[in-house]
């Protein structure tokens, strides 16, 4: 009879900066997986303790003091060993680290070797990598440390072999963007090619800001063969159960990767729930206008939130059609939200009258546009106020890049569901979302979109078809694609250049957005870094 | 007789990636050089070609491209040794370099050996450090290239010498802080020290979002004394004539550095001449409460941009005072700058009559000053909008801290001109401002600062006194200090609690803030990288 090395991953839903309650999550966590999961090991994900990204509390130095009190309470729980991430001081500076802690000593301790510092990573800002594999025996079985980026360069599995591990552990903070898990799968399964080894893959769950870490985590034998697999988007100890004789994890039903479609809706609802929630807010409060973004967030919002946390307001104006009220009405109704209707005129008026004066002998422009939408911005930011609500707006990828948003106006408020989804992927996920039960009614995704800050308008009288600029945005934002690459591509010249014009002078309005769930390799976070004054555009 | 090298300084503002016209500036200077000054070599900032800081733009491949492209256009220039910066790849990657071009011919080529990537900077984000020095000959002296950052480690300057360098040239992009220049000076001193060998440091001009590049460039011969100094806050080609027999630069009389009022001053007034101007924005317009910031903020933005640039708006509610509407007005009148009164009671009531079914069985909160705010910052962009002028916002270091601003109120706007800097130093700055010519009535800088959002409200109702504010703003935001240090230093817990709290949990207002003039070694702009989602405060 073989024996068995029982392996937790503790794929939790950690706090940045929350160093008691994360303290607090490992002790519970690591009770259950001795005493309930009769695991001889339990791995959390990266920076366990501080949670992950830190950003600059890493820079403060009571942040190593307040983590070495979090680790002597540790030191209370026995029995089990507990590996975790944390910052800590190094010979050469702080370092990424994982540390193996049993019966309260520490008995191993590891620092990460390759520090990210591209797209939303900023490692290098604040660690010394380190340079040594390591090492440590449970049960007869030698397992080696590893930190995320670590494997995704050969040498640290490659240090590990050498070393004489049997076992790679991995701790993850890997965040979410739509094409993220098989490129995962392929990384490791890569290591284990190289290696022969086996590697356990534990990631971090939740919502920080613009990232969401999706889970996932696994345990992947030497064949490159998934064995176990924990749910996405969800919290959970599981149990990976490694054969000491063979030196594989036991196979059990791994289930299918879930959809495209549901992955990214599950990130936008994870993002919300998550931001919501960890700054404390009793809910959400957001403006319907009858379009297919604000219809969708709400779907959101309701998913992640609970309908009796939030509240929906349709400000209609001049220009509202009766379609888009009736159709707001509708999708409030349908979820049975707090829902309320309250015109802007009187405040419109009230700016134009004050304002006459200075508009003398001047035309309408966008300006009076701006204002109807910014009268929309003040009416939620005074119900957010009032009520301790946070205002969820409502725009996409698509107009982020371009511009197509009012400062100060539909851009009010905390967080922002589908900051990081082009218009056509709202237009796909509003069908997803309809097909677990019908909340947005059909007419809001089959119409034109519109903004209605105009008698008659819709969109695409100042935009080109979403179809084309979603895809002119991804190469050039994403892609980083010159002009004469997209041109080259099938665009016209004109499209091209007017499309990139709009995406460089509207940095200004991006550097003064909120937050909002990132969801591809490139979003307008931390992860796209532009110059507000910027020469870069070649004119036509 | 002595042979000479004469060498000019081009203290440049450059502008980020306008490379087609830095390449222009670049050939004018050069030829001026040449023509004019009887220059043998003329040496430009870091990254001359494409601005600093670039940021993400050097991740688009065309980046390289585009400075080929220039660097065969500056070909065309003769007789002159051009010492500039510039991106290319190397056999790693993308550099950092300095490069001489003579007569068409790049004969030198160095790469930046140490890479800042802390406080503002990313450059680890972008370029692959250079591991050698690089040496070149101009009428027999030999000459080391190094780029900014490199000079502030010992080796590359040790390098140089063991090279066999007469002098070192130093190309740098370095921001401005209020103690930076005679930190830039120990520094040198030191390598000059170290390897008797004299530095030439070429400084950038000119403000780039959040920074200020002050210039000051200077020629240091190796006893550590300052041979020729370039004047701070302007552009200009500053000669320094090296003897090749002595390998000394001649000495010529430089001026006292200005006093730090002046100096931060400049500053703030080049930053907003130059995000206004770059920008390409006809003017700009600000409220005027009465207060001390927009009076300060006044007299900024008119010596940037002239008086018939700058438009002035009071905006009064049932709160404002009469001295406050007198003293706005003088400042206006005394300027000579556009300006005109214009009450926000008819919005507000439109607001609170609508809300008022929202707001039924409440109690009046800071929604009802948030509103007031609001109403203001909708008007100034309404303006704004329709005229083409940006707005300026006039809120301090102090209040970003401690988020004692309204999000979509005063917040709105396109730059800020006194973001870092403290409430103590706007009194300091503005008394320094009369000294000039008298422009803020004194009355102004008397009085108890006040919101005027309530009735007999001032600012110290609600927050420490701003000596004591100002000072644990400091502690904690700029030198990482702890509560308990703070405390220890002589203020009570209670008080360094509430503040301490308040600048953690308003984050998030400003990350939506706008970009202003970074003046300290913290600003809150790129080089506080804080999670809004964030379990770090202890509590009381």
């Amino acid at each position: 009879m073989s024996a068995k090395l029982n392996i937790v991953m503790a794929q939790l839903n950690l706090k940045v900066g929350d160093i008691d309650g994360n303290t607090h999550r490992v002790i519970e966590s690591a009770e259950q997986a001795r005493d309930q999961h009769q695991a001889d090991m339990v791995v959390f994900p990266e920076l366990t303790l501080c949670g992950y990204p830190p950003e600059d509390l890493l820079l403060r130095p009571s942040m190593v003091l307040r983590i070495e009190q979090a680790v002597s309470k540790l030191a209370a729980v026995k029995g089990i060993d507990l590996v975790m991430g944390l910052p800590a001081m190094g010979a050469h500076g702080l370092e990424n680290q994982a540390v193996v802690l049993r019966d309260g000593q520490v008995v191993a301790r590891y620092a990460k070797q390759h520090l990210p510092n591209y797209q939303v990573f900023d490692e290098k800002r604040y660690f010394i990598p380190g340079q040594k594999p390591c090492i440590f025996e449970c049960k007869g079985v030698k397992l080696a440390l590893t930190v995320c980026e670590d494997l995704w360069y050969q040498s640290p599995a490659k240090q590990a072999l050498e070393a004489g591990a049997d076992l790679i552990l991995s701790l993850n903070a890997s965040p979410f963007h739509k094409d993220k898990q098989s490129i995962r799968y392929e990384t490791i399964r890569s290591r284990c090619h190289e290696t022969g080894l086996p590697v356990l893959y534990v990631n971090l769950f939740g919502g920080q800001d613009e990232l969401v870490f999706d889970g996932g985590s696994f345990a992947m034998n030497s064949n490159g063969q998934v064995a176990v697999r924990a749910d996405y988007f969800t919290e959970g100890l599981y149990t990976a159960c490694f054969d000491t004789s063979v030196k594989a994890f036991d196979q059990e039903i791994v289930p299918e990767l879930p959809s495209l479609h549901e992955r990214v809706y599950k990130a936008l609802v994870t993002g919300v729930r998550d931001y919501v929630n960890k700054n404390g807010f009793k809910g959400v409060v957001l403006g319907l206008s009858g379009g297919i973004d604000s219809a969708l967030t709400l779907a959101i919002a309701n998913d992640a939130l609970g309908a009796e946390r939030v509240q929906a307001v349709m400000m209609p104006f001049r220009y509202t059609s009766n379609m888009s009220l009736e159709d707001a009405q509708e999708e409030a109704d349908i979820l049975g939200v707090d829902y309320s209707v309250m015109p802007i005129e009187p405040m419109f008026d009230a700016f134009m009258g004050t304002l006459s004066a200075q508009f003398e002998n001047t035309h309408k422009d966008t300006t009076e546009e701006n204002l109807q939408s910014r009268c929309r911005g003040v009416m939620l930011m005074a119900i957010s106020n009032k009520k301790g609500y946070m205002v969820l707006t409502t725009g996409n990828k698509s107009e982020m890049a371009v511009g197509y948003a009012t400062l100060y106006g539909d851009m009010c408020g905390g967080y922002n569901a589908l900051k990081d989804v082009p218009k056509t992927l709202v237009f796909a996920l509003s069908e997803y979302r309809n097909t677990l039960g019908y909340v947005i009614p059909q007419r809001v995704i089959d119409r034109p979109p519109s903004a209605e800050l105009a008698p008659d308008q819709v969109d695409e009288d100042s935009l080109p078809p979403y179809d084309d600029l979603d895809r002119i945005i991804e190469m050039y934002v994403e892609e980083d694609k010159s002009a004469e690459a997209i041109i080259e591509s099938g665009f016209d010249r004109e499209t091209v250049y007017r499309v990139l014009r709009l995406i460089d002078i509207n940095e200004f309005k991006r550097r003064q957005a909120v937050v909002g769930v990132r969801i591809t390799p490139r979003g307008f976070g931390r992860d796209r870094r532009y110059p507000i004054t910027n020469g870069w555009h070649l004119g036509i």
